[in-house]
């Protein structure tokens, strides 16, 4: 075990342009996490495989992003229960339109926590939150950035 | 306390109508909560003073519901720590498309978890999990549920 | 293997509503089906296994329909070299932009071949083009149909 | 008192560079105002505070503009009985139809009064015509501004 | 000269389903008012007169309402200095999209004031709020208003 | 009597970088026009008298150019009996889906005969079959130009 | 030659239910016409065969009526120097923007005269107008015609 | 017969700088195709002739790229027993909605196989998938390119 608390998906490398700013802000946050690049439709079964023992690492909290036809949180979610955070990519065609409706209608059954079109920055914010229901250390880092930010 | 460890906030009576979904799924979780309406724009201090004292009731996560300009979710997550849940209401003109909009899209600083139009039983089993990310017993029944739709 | 060309497969029960035109469709135009309902969300080993044995149990065409967060169509194609037809089924709150996007924006390397909204038919009778490629009696039954359809 | 009969208040130092066309034209039309910067969602506080004591400061109007889950027009408007003008703030991904959904779809009861996405122009034109129905200067002003418009 | 202070007119007899909500709140308000039907494109020379010697008649708010090509409250808009509040009707292809944006997209130079679609209750409040800017009554009318609605 | 067969009216001068194209067009097919820019909503007045008196100076076709709220083709419409072609401008935000519903829209009564968004070629060349209708030589040139396409 | 001056072309009988509007104006305004049904995509031979002879007919505008990929009226437009103008009819699933979309977005060289959703009213409109261009007849009837209006 | 299993059609020579791709991926995969330029509005007579006539020149499948009213898809199915790849071109104004609704939303009875906006590589990929429901090397070559893909 890692010791990652959060662990983050996205779908193809180009995503990191947009969730570095996740990872920033996790260590911003102090949360231990990992990152890991896998298409749910290019490498279904690293998904599957990942996913399935995230909660055995450790993990507590899962963030996907990808763009399009962005399936990969419903994939994860499907295969642990953990609660997934997903980030819809903005896209060159759609503005991202596409990766949001892909990403927030999930059906019933099975949910994803969804934040804004490249929210990269609020799903490690949200991560943290979560962290935060149990972990004293992380609801206070919350109170604190909220401070911060109502100061700046 | 009351012992809930989730709070339904919703922003008119009417929304009842979906979230009563919410509601059996929490009883079918076995998660306490309790329900609340108020508007973010006819009660604001309502809101405000709610939504301020919630982490102190021992509440650990918020679900809050509304449609059109859905500013109840946002409004909330201003005021608290705690991970916030958002279920944008169907509307009768633009299908819901403005409530998702108006939740979805929180700008960097502050988010909120969203779910599908009118994901109300999503909502329910979203909150279970990020109970289940410290409490067994919610991780358990998760991975119960899951099992019991596979075999459906 | 049970000799059918085509398998359906559908993410609930209650999208028969809508496939059952398919399957009429198959009838007419003399191709071998079988349906299955599997939910990529809910039974995401089913289709899994499914998805990865359709070749070798004789299948030559998927038809994959589901709707919201439509993943069943790309989940399968990411499992099987068969060319996978979506349909994507209405929805009530967004009128199936959602399903849409979700199956027809899919990324490079893993393509699924979309029909319209709800368009059960159509993917019956692409089914039915795709084997007629390469066996005459499907091609020859294509352009009967053409004929009666123009003589309406 | 300052004497300011409008005051702008923007979500974020950002929105400034469009904002300032709206500023420009409150100078053009001879409206003293004020401008202030404050998020609805990370100085939820100080935009109450604020939002509550603008009616006693002899302020007539409130001009507010954001971007995305824009709340920040719907929030002053809960708080205060003055007629609020809102901007939509374009934005990089959904070209602000988000900003519009969540400004212009208020629920029955507290309405705002909402202008074309970066209408910074026009919120200050309306601003005036609403000065101008009590305050024959403003009235005259934009008379002779109609005027100005057609000549050109 | 009428008393009225705000005049409603819309493009079609049938807008009066919707409209009705805006007298009726208008009555609970105690703003008098007139309601005329005329519309853009059938009536222009109707319009034109109309909007054109509307603050003349001592009238101080304008509240237009129409559907598709919603033109009527521009049209209105051009030819008086008074404000114009618009309110997009319902259509029953788009939901009111289109009323919506052929409204509130005003190019820079002539305003209206958008409220929501269907918005005719909140039209009428807005009304009242602009009034209440030089009028003391009707000030305290929407004070005690908005306690009612945070008292229900 | 200039002359002109078509006139073009847009809403702002900034519009001709578009409608050059139509102009040009019209040169190729050799239909006489002449160019007027005025707004509907700027200068009402102006568009009034111009698009009353149209017919009368041997006008034919009227094509109205405009974005955003694009009321011109619908006002000019109202106020002549000669078909009128829109244009809808592209806009920075919406793309022109705000142009185009506002001009495409229209209600019962009153018609417009839109063309795509920027589609000014194609408004000339549908002016020139509408001239066509009873000038033997304008249908001639549009035969001839459908061949030389096809040559291409 | 039937004497037909005005032709319909619609790609389903079902259609009619929309188009008997256009028929009824047709008949008001005193335009003879005649109704065809031929599809696009099953009957193209028919459409090609009928398109390219209509103007030896001695039709002067064609009307074209489709749904959902919406491609008569663009094919029709391929096959005459005649004006066409196009009515895009609902759809049950995306409320007709599709149609609306296929129609009137049409590449440079080949327009089509786009009129409202269901505008089969106003499709007779704008071909009367346009037969007004040149048969004093029909233009007389266009300027009672909107007499009439303006008097309801 | 040239030999080629794939045809290429698009709309307009600028199209070209999408199909590339598609070119490029059918030479990866090793399947052998032509390309060929034509309108389905500017060249009808050359689509239609080179569409009837596909099958018997031992073609299996079409690929066709347009976009905006992007017909050539449905008009290439009308003509022809093969199945029909779309590619809907990305568009400056509407970012290719209008393009994949044009191509996607096929009424009952003439399907086309719709990819991604701008999907050229998908499309080859798709041919070769239906090429490979008969020939097993193209089988293979996508059993191989999946490989790859997953190891990257």
């Amino acid at each position: 075990m890692s010791g990652a608390l959060v662990e983050i998906v996205m779908g193809s490398k180009n995503d990191m342009s947009v969730m570095q700013e996740c990872a920033d802000m996790l260590d911003e946050l102090g949360v231990p996490y990992e990152i890991m690049v896998a298409s749910a439709h290019r490498n279904p079964d690293r998904v599957h495989e990942w996913a399935t023992s995230a909660a055995d690492r450790g993990v507590k909290v899962i963030i996907a992003a990808a763009g399009k036809s962005a399936h990969l949180g419903g994939v994860t979610a499907a295969f642990t229960p953990l609660p997934v955070i997903t980030v819809p990519i903005k896209t060159s065609d759609l503005g991202g339109l596409d990766s949001l409706l892909s990403m927030v209608q999930m059906p019933a059954g099975v949910p994803v926590a969804c934040v804004a079109i490249n929210g990269a920055k609020n799903a490690a914010i949200l991560a943290c939150q979560i962290l935060g229901t149990s972990m004293p250390e992380h609801r206070e880092r919350i109170v604190e950035f909220k401070a911060e930010m109502a100061a700046k």
